[in-house]
């Protein structure tokens, strides 16, 4: 197997989009054996990762995002990038059980040889989820793409961390009547580097310029971003490709700025330290709540601090004394 | 001391404000013997405890927060209210280590007999001081003060905690001109039931009102909270002590309807729960970072990290080995 890893590790380093989808299935394999594999496959990679920009896209079901993404990817191809498109998506109990399930949205963008579109690892954990598209990203680094977008469905508690894996955050939203932003949770609109109000086509147009003034003024009364940066609101529409342009040339604009100013780079290590201390953490907590004594005692512990017969101070007490 | 415990319960059930004060800074004590003691003290109180509306109160320094909880706390005292306020302030590199250090600003409440002032504990860690505040509520609820105002610097990390001890979220912003949230860190919008336009009186009263408008149609874009609560926007003054009849009725209107709807209850059980398990985890990450091999190897893992030269779960991986 170690000299499959080499082979492996040349191959991605050459482009090769098997060999790079057959890596993230190592990846993601929870086989004891398979993991040490796949951190040694990532140490070969990561001085070729990278070189690139971290796209998040989020929004709620059926506000376009595949159909976004599919049409600024085949763009983006044209002008000599290569696409790659990754997703978060820890609810498995929806049919398929991950977003991208239906390719037919980017049917186009699917066929372009320099895309590589991969649907979200299935089941397990947000964290776990979330580490092995974190974990996938590298590897499409090293193969070569240099744009990669992460979907993820912004209903859920996958946002915050995509957003501690990408450099830049968009949200898409409809130019609805006044609820664009039903079912989207809160919190979220704080993380948008750029709101993109999308379908504003034909007879949504007015409406959509109405809605742009209202983010704005909105984005106006939220506190600066710890980087300077003021989240844009533009409208587009991904069916006739209508505002992609400008919103490209924005992320353009991010990258930038924020290389110049030094917080890309700064913004990137502290996201690599913060996914080894959450994987600590988590790593530490999954090993306390699984041992069999700890895992009887919790729902009786848990009872009592709920009903207030024990004060949450004292029952975290006696669920630490079985350490 | 067995015997003082009971008689430190029967004081402060008797509503006894100088055993009251002794209490909490037994539960401040980071003192082996004393910590069990309170533990003890605290399950004592515990049944006598809940009665109450906890209300958060955060806004940037200068807002005006102890003016605002003076004049308000006098008024709940005159309706026949008992009023605690405390304060959660981690940051202890600020003179005196504490707000309410200047108790001048609340001196008139300060010396009414049913009302009871404590500053923050001191120094610590976030986690440390929240929970000293947490505990601190029940000692006042033991003693049977029903309101609860838990102020706090709306600059720092503090705010995530306070909302998760109260029942009630109000924000201060100023009537000043565009740039409300100067300082305001992101996301604490999102926490608030009601943000109260302080200050306006005399000149600022136009401009507080378009502050008004300008605050509701931002709400507007936001999701709804989970409980179906619409956050208010109100002006008030606590100079004049005008709105603030108003914004107290609100906080009645929001116990009333979350009662009914057993979201009250709901949320303190599960605030219950958050402090148990939040506890559980930090402790758990405080034994393993204070390892003296997990300390030693840390700097080196981390820089490894963060130069790229591994990847951060393969840093996690190493760590986690030590243990």
């Amino acid at each position: 197997m170690l000299e499959n890893l080499d082979k492996y590790h040349k191959a991605i380093i050459g482009g090769d989009r098997s060999v790079l989808a057959k890596a993230i299935t190592l990846i993601e394999s929870t086989l004891d054996g398979d993991e040490d594999q796949s951190a040694r496959l990532l140490t070969l990679c990561l001085p070729h990762s990278g070189n690139s920009i971290r796209v998040g896209v989020t929004g709620v079901p059926g506000v376009g995002k595949s159909t976004f993404i599919n049409t600024l990817g085949i763009k983006l191809i044209k002008e000599g990038h290569k696409v790659a498109v990754l997703a978060v998506d820890p609810t498995s109990e929806r049919s398929g059980g991950s977003i991208l399930g239906d390719k037919t949205r980017m049917n186009e963008l699917a066929s372009e040889p320099n895309a590589f579109i991969r649907p979200s690892p299935s089941g397990g954990t947000l964290g776990g989820v979330a580490r092995k598209t974190k974990e996938a990203i590298i590897l499409c680094e090293a193969a070569g793409f240099d744009v990669i977008f992460v979907e993820t469905v912004g209903v859920g508690q996958s946002e915050t961390a995509v957003s501690k894996m990408v450099d830049f955050f968009l949200l898409l939203v409809l130019a609805g009547a006044g609820d664009e932003l039903q079912g989207i949770k809160r919190g979220i609109m704080e993380l948008a580097d750029i709101i993109a109000i999308n379908k504003a086509d034909g007879d949504n147009l007015p409406i959509a310029k109405k809605v742009v003034a209202d983010y704005k003024n909105a984005l106006h009364l939220f506190p600066p971003n710890e980087n300077g940066w003021v989240p844009y609101v533009k409208t587009c529409s991904s069916l006739t490709g209508e505002g992609l342009e400008d919103i490209w040339e924005i992320v353009r604009e991010f990258k930038e700025k924020t290389s110049e100013s030094g917080y890309f780079d700064k913004r990137r290590k502290e996201q690599e330290l913060y996914w080894m201390l959450q994987t600590i953490e988590s790593s530490l907590k999954q090993k306390f709540f699984s041992r069999p004594q700890v895992v009887q005692e919790l729902e009786r512990v848990k009872a009592a601090v709920s009903s207030g017969k024990m004060s949450s101070f004292e029952g975290a007490k006696c669920m630490l004394e079985l350490v």
